[in-house]
């Protein structure tokens, strides 16, 4: 096995994605149980000025999917910000693994010098294709998967760094 | 530029634990202004049974030297759990980052298929050096890092999302 784009970014990616999914899993059956309505989850935050639990499950899927279309050079598949439920969530989570799976390694190795332009922050900023993955997109995902685990761990739902790590 | 186990590993987990630093200086500032006693911040935790703040930067310093290390064939440096205050963790910081940047990108790379083995909760593991790296390490690191983070913004420090992104 050779290190390369595609072994940096889709492989890993969506593993992050599958673990997320096995950790929204444990919070259904942790509300359920209780009988919570779920948009008092779906709302939780660490901090009033952090984004809540849904939105950081939307920016993980976002920020996979959107550089590995990138660096494919195809047309980031765009879904609306409308979930409600963890059904929902779980839906955005399977349609961005699968299109990441969809994309073939060919596409994305060799990729490392690409020019990419992306808005940041509203600002368009440019990258090469190796330092959007690993200096941007990779940390992104990183990032707001975590928070959405903390945000769980905090509320008590029974997940652990195992559930997050899931199969190296 | 061409994507390879040095370029994954020791230019990304240095960037990360740099910009922790600069977290940190922040939340120095924080508790200076505010005559807040440092041992309430090198204790606090998102929940009881998770680990507390200096713990968090602990972990993510020893996950991104260890993996530095195994992957070259060098001893992890092994350094006392024993910080009290930020600054000692910021010469945690300075310590692996130091150590990692020692290590020539010759002795990482073709580390691929390296066969390594490391305890995970107790138990030995084998990995392949990429799956080291990219299934457990970064991630590690990142959720390390990510979760100091999350306890400092909890708490009010005034950080964000762009300091622990730092320069892509």
């Amino acid at each position: 096995m050779k290190m390369s784009m595609y072994q940096a970014s889709v492989p890993r990616l969506a593993a992050m994605l599958e673990n997320l999914s096995g950790i929204l899993d444990k919070a259904q059956a942790h509300i359920d149980a209780r009988r919570i309505d779920v948009a008092v989850l779906m709302g939780a935050r660490l901090a009033l000025d952090m984004y809540p639990f849904a939105k950081q499950v939307q920016i993980a899927c976002d920020k996979a999917r959107s550089v590995v279309a990138r660096l494919a050079g195809l047309d980031v598949p765009a879904y609306a910000d409308d979930e409600t439920t963890l059904a929902e969530l779980q839906q955005r989570i399977a349609r961005s693994i699968d299109f990441m799976r969809s994309v073939p390694p060919e596409r994305i190795d060799g990729s490392e010098d690409k020019d990419i332009e992306l808005p940041v922050t509203g600002k368009p900023t440019r990258y090469s294709g190796m330092q959007l993955l690993l200096g941007h997109s990779l940390p992104n995902v990183y990032f707001h998967t975590v928070t959405a685990y903390n945000i769980l761990r905090q509320l008590g739902v029974p997940v652990g760094k195992r559930d997050f790590l899931g199969n190296p």
